[in-house]
């Protein structure tokens, strides 16, 4: 489960703002972990083929011309040591910016079914799809020709685990959308700026503007009042009202659904960002991009993840998918903020302050960071004059 | 508008920790301005009585026993320095929290009726409702005691302006409504833990019990997995199945309603209240009220404040009904965290190192402040080894 | 379970209808029976009082003014000639048109709390407050008037099984509610025109207008068709269009409830009732009414009636709340049209055409029709020239 | 607009009733009208073919092996003795059962791209494909093999009026429903046994399971009682029961959407369905078909068919889309039941009565009748002994 957007503009010239949260299985016995990995570029990539059944060829090399920052979650190491031990161009990317200015996010769609992979040297096994796309593309087009030139494949045993569809957008502000249906591409002008996981883009998009796209805090004639009173005989009579004594406030958008599921997630995400302002500078933007993000993320336990095949959860209840992480990226200044599931302290890296040309050494730092609140209490404590 | 909520309990032992948003009119042009007031105990405090038709006399007074951290929202001054010459005893109060532990906060009810003012010496006005339980009290059945022998009522200007019920929470989790409705006082005792905005809390409480008292993320059998699959014949088949294979996750809580009004969001917290694991120390729970507070917060222009009596949006459209802040409030161990409209980090005020003795100085504190973001970017640009 | 409701008027000298569903207990085993019963004018009633705890005395008495129809519903008997020597001044009437055009109907309200008795001669049992109200008034003032002078009380035994409210509509078309909470009479001007189950009326009407008043099919920008086309490169685009291509229609009402519980079923009649064209005659206006019972009515197997206190169902299921009947009502020509639970068929009796005049006989007949079809075969075998 | 179900089965032994409402454009100044048409065995049938754009030639010829009775509906005629003029091997059926006990309907569905026109023999135009269906076809399997063998289209100017989807249901109880989208057939196997309108069945079907399949009245721990009250000392309490002191019937079903668009309609159809008793005879069965069409039936005024491109209804409104008539149809005695929009009575066709042999004269039956209710005054006033 995961949630990703991207804020609506102005006019072209202003800054491009998306965000995306990452709800994933998580158990108290043995914690995720999330680490920032910075690539600088011109390092040598090589994907998967399979060669027969079972075994692994190499298949589709290539070096990244871009640097960026991706997320890479894995369960929880004993040491962030042996995390600086990893090789960065063997990890499974599932967010990322890259010095262009674009973004590459990986979201679960268990309905997804992958290409038959082709000539080996065409092969991009789909947990590298993300990396691929941020060392490689400045723009949602490139993106296409691109990946239109590879097969995008699982291994039958990743089949379900990486049941993915990407989600890209760029510092034009354009989106794009790829699943992977019947064993072909699908690609989507994602025009809503909204994906969420299943069921497939087509369905979402139909739903939405089927329902909920004119739902709007504007000119709606449902704000009223209601009230009972009572008069001098003793009968009550209904009585209603509004204007200054408003008591209804955003009833336009009734019917708004309020779960975790994925097409009210969606929803949600696509109305509440109808009403984002138009004009905002960076600090606004990240801003507003964290009050959606607040709206749409998981709480703890809300969501169960593991059910028997009789539709009962399994005992015991370890695992519930919530909001690990939330990511905000800046794709007109490159820079990446993010917040942690038990941090709301927001953090940041800034892409044109990262050492990202060829030959740099890569780098590695925890999501998770101590500082999680700011005592005032010696500011308050200071007499008034 | 606004949310109050109390997190659930595994045991008495535990640490209780409530929260809140302040929604509430914001103009670009003349935004409101929230301080946090230091109150020390021993200060002299009074009330007003009407004498005559819209003539004031002097009212109840009090000598505040506890000492308390209260919210004192006002339009913007031209400098803080003027906020410093404010008087301490005379403020409005919305919110706070007592060195007892306890927290009373002031929330819309544009239903209130209040009383019929009595002795002079017995009128409390409205707006000194959370100032005078914050000094007097330390449980809710001190709440109830010690406004029984008071009458509550508003000048008839403010009544509008001031329709407010409110919110008590104490150190032992217990929590307490109170509402005016048709001329009197009516508590409830709050076993819900939630309070919003109109209608009133005995149709809340049983909207909620209705329809929504047993969503629920435990042993729903609503999480599947449906997909149609093409046969050799090429018919379409519906295939469902669940497991391993989720997609729908969730699904119990269908029918939450995701929108801003007050029985949406009442309803809304409630539920999400219920999923909170039990057992938590201070720093998650504070992460787990953070977590519902996302989702009950109210987006930057999703609500329209102003509407003429036809029900058309006053134009121009400048006012907008935001959450400018949230609180968090820890009752065991007196710890109120903050965070703002723009500024996603959280900060937070600790009574207990607070000077609020008898005869200490009050003091005021923005709730603003610059530090939005930590800049990570050199912690990532350090070579892995 | 029940729903009452009158059509929408476009001047005071239409046809005044309503209408209204019996939805009660039906078990196979043991099926309930409703008779109509013809009661003229001129009949000795006599209802109860109590004596002391859990004996009864003779209450109010009373000589019926107005002759009526009502409809009585009892388990089944062995034979029809048993229900034959039943006594019309005993039974518990619970719907009714009379001869000044007025109708009574109770419906189940589980929050009822009746009146404390008073005065022998002034008491009325719940049990004959419709036979009352029928005999006794004309206007829904008079209702007014003349229970003001009786206290309406229950015997304990019967708390719950009688726990009713009153709903009456007149040959004016004005509606009155009477519900009876904490012991006291409390009255509301059901201005719009509808009545379900629990809640109290309040919070219906108060629900009603917070969020459904506006749904509307008139001048909504909701109705809209979509559709993803692919673009010659294989991007799918999403397109949306109205006007002739339309597809989504009537999206004005989306978030109309449609399941049977009381509060949906009051917020889906009130909305359809204002879909009701507002001229019509006789026979429009009853199918009209027809149309929106459809829409209300409760299905055979929709509701089952008895749970356990854990609030598991009583096992085995034998028990289930489907539409027993439905009754159209004529107040201004004084006819009432009926169907039953397993015969579509429209049936009638005009009170016009009844003798009701003082001294005439009482008379009984089953509600149950045998014709529940008309074979149309020959008309269609016929050959064409 | 139109909805089309079939009654769930206990056992393959069991009556096959089916049932569909057809929902209709009609103004007062200008109503629809409904023939039944009877069509025997032998008759010579042609469809059309495009020789060049625009014009035509005659399509794939066919004898019908089975007798039916199809539905024609258009535009009022001057008299019913024009409508004797038509050639029923011309007509377009909506709606038809034949004598194999197989039924074909025609439902809008604005998505619909029909196919590329193939040999002229081939070609049969979409108005005639129930009538093709109801004359070939036995079984649903024999419908596929049939169809494809024909390109299904339609002339330009066409195909917005006539953009259908297929609805066949057999005397075996199994449905299928074929649909014409980006210009090819897609047969869907319909075990969910309910078809509406637009969007694509794959969509209904992936949002019934998604949210709505696990909606049940059975073992829900809904159905609650909720009740607010007063303590001694003034404070009210919550109280929440159920059993014996139930209110809250059917809150399983909370959540299902009550409105008269498509995906409502379909939803509401499907649970609804679940409800129905397994067991039943000829009698009940048609009548617990007439409780579900009684929830889908659309009211007379309560959706507006005519919007311009803006969005804004066509003024002046007359023109609304009520539902016109219903049927139910017996698969296995091979009897069409059926009512209409001003006229609750029902009335049926029995094929088995019908001379349908080859050779035989067809037929033609207006399907309003005079008959809409029965008197029963005068037993009501006979004396009771």
């Amino acid at each position: 489960m995961c949630t990703d957007f991207i804020l609506p503009l102005e006019d072209a010239t202003q800054a491009k703002i998306s965000a995306r949260t990452m709800d994933y299985g998580n158990c108290a016995a043995s914690p995720n972990v999330t680490d920032l990995v910075k690539v600088p570029a011109g390092m040598n990539f090589e994907s998967l083929a399979p060669t027969h059944k079972h075994s692994l060829a190499t298949g589709h090399k290539w070096v990244n011309t871009y640097g960026f920052v991706g997320t890479w979650l894995h369960p929880a190491a004993t040491t962030f040591e042996k995390d600086m031990d990893a090789d960065p161009t063997k990890l499974t990317y599932n967010d990322g910016l890259n010095t262009a200015g674009l973004s590459a996010a990986v979201l679960w769609l268990a309905y997804s079914e992958y290409e038959e992979p082709g000539e080996e040297a065409e092969c991009l096994e789909i947990a590298h799809i993300a990396g691929y796309v941020l060392g490689t593309c400045a723009t949602v087009a490139q993106v296409r020709e691109k990946l239109d030139k590879l097969t995008v494949w699982a291994p039958e045993i990743w089949e379900n685990l990486l049941a993915n569809h990407l989600c890209v957008h760029d510092a034009n502000g354009d989106s794009l959308v790829l699943e992977f249906t019947r064993g072909n591409k699908v690609y989507y002008n994602n025009t809503i700026g909204v994906l969420t996981n299943g069921p497939t883009f087509d369905m979402h998009a139909t739903q939405y503007y089927y329902h909920y796209k004119s739902m709007t805090n504007k000119d709606n004639n449902r704000d009223r009042y209601i009230q009972l009173s009572e008069d001098e005989s003793g009968v009550y009579h209904i009585q209603q009202g509004n204007g200054f004594q408003f008591e209804v406030l955003s009833d336009g958008t009734f019917g708004l659904p309020g779960d975790s599921t994925s097409p009210s997630r969606f929803v949600r995400t696509a109305v509440l960002k109808e009403f984002v302002p138009r004009t905002y500078d960076n600090r606004t933007g990240v801003q507003y991009a964290l009050q959606i993000l607040g709206r749409i993320a998981v709480c703890e336990q809300e969501v169960l993840t593991l059910y028997n095949p009789d539709g009962k959860p399994e005992e015991p209840r370890t695992t519930y998918n919530p909001t690990l992480w939330q990511v905000v990226r800046d794709h007109s200044d490159k820079i990446l903020y993010y917040s942690t599931r038990l941090n709301h302290n927001l953090y940041s890296v800034r892409l044109n302050d990262l050492n990202l040309d060829k030959g740099s050494a890569w780098g590695i730092l925890p999501m998770e960071n101590d500082q999680w609140c700011t005592d005032n209490t010696a500011s308050l404590d200071k007499p008034v004059k």
